[in-house]
């Protein structure tokens, strides 16, 4: 399938390894055996299925939210705004063992309605699960699960009652520099911006 | 635990559904039983291990790459520029059933040397995976890959031989206006910018 041609990119390999020049920041929230909130800010977490619609997130053994996972079976997800960039770097400095993350924070968590789990108050939008598969992996599991509200900020919400990007203000992380960013610029709309391609007189195979 | 106040932010209930506010956008390469390379772009994708270090893609049965996968046991994840935001749309608006859609695109397919998949040549970034566990969650299957390599563009890296994110200029998805962006200003250091909550005097249960 390769045009006989030279190629253009020299490409370096890096070895075997974990790399994403970015990921969504996520705030795992969690129950420990007495009852006590803990939350940590997670990089590997993703929506994996839309019906049920689930989301999955992988831990080391090492974490207390592990723990409380295997003992709760319920979580949340937050999504916090850029104004809590702080706050959320601090999560994953130290362990819920260590540390009352959300009184040092001065952050509210809240039981959630649905689920056996905390959510942190200030942060727009939290989705709340309950664990419906565990994956052993290697040295994480995965632990995958079934979204069983999505709630918002009242404040947030565009004129479809869906999150407003704009006024939610999410962050992402840049693993190459490992810093917090902002979401950027809007360059087109998904789902339609490459129409034009498929529209261009003498695209080969377009339907 | 919660503080006995009024609540500060109404929260609405939107319902049980997939939502995240913002993802990466993930291009999954893989070959089709005749050995024809075939891309889509993925929202549902994202790192799940770091020994071995793997990846996962969540896909319906319906699409090609389901198929592919199943049959070839390999794939790789591109990371595209903002530069190619046309052509990673129009990946997800036609089936490889349909369109080959590389050559609509006028973009190349390289065969991996470590995997039976190819990989987008005019993309900064890929990561090279075969198949070690697909999980069944429900109308989408999970793939986990281990990633056998990641290789760069060599004008891509920085001083520590890592892609820089300056110059790889990924995208990612806003999903609740379903816009491409760019990813935007540094505000601050990863492990570092929450240091200052700790330090401060009076910070609750401090370690």
């Amino acid at each position: 399938m390769r045009k006989n041609t030279a190629r253009r990119y020299f490409m370096i390999s890096l070895g075997a390894k974990t790399f994403a020049p970015v990921t969504p920041v996520w705030v795992v929230g969690t129950y420990d055996h007495e009852g006590r909130p803990n939350v940590m800010t997670a990089a590997w977490a993703g929506i994996c299925c839309s019906k049920p619609p689930s989301i999955y997130v992988s831990l080391r053994k090492a974490t207390s939210t592990y723990g409380n996972l295997m003992e709760r079976k319920a979580f949340t997800i937050s999504f916090p705004s850029e104004a809590y960039v702080k706050e959320v770097d601090c999560f994953g400095l130290v362990s819920g063992r260590e540390c009352e993350k959300l009184s040092t924070t001065k952050l509210t968590p809240i039981k959630s309605d649905v689920v056996d789990a905390p959510y942190v108050e200030e942060f727009p939008v939290v989705l709340e699960c309950k664990v419906i598969k565990v994956v052993e992996i290697g040295l994480h599991t995965e632990f995958i699960g079934e979204i069983l509200d999505v709630k918002a900020q009242q404040t947030v919400l565009d004129e479809n009652k869906m999150p407003d990007v704009e006024k939610v203000k999410p962050l992402v992380c840049s693993l190459s520099d490992m810093t917090y960013r902002k979401v950027g610029e809007n360059i087109g709309k998904s789902f339609s911006i490459g129409k034009v391609i498929l529209k261009q007189k003498g695209a080969k195979n377009a339907p």
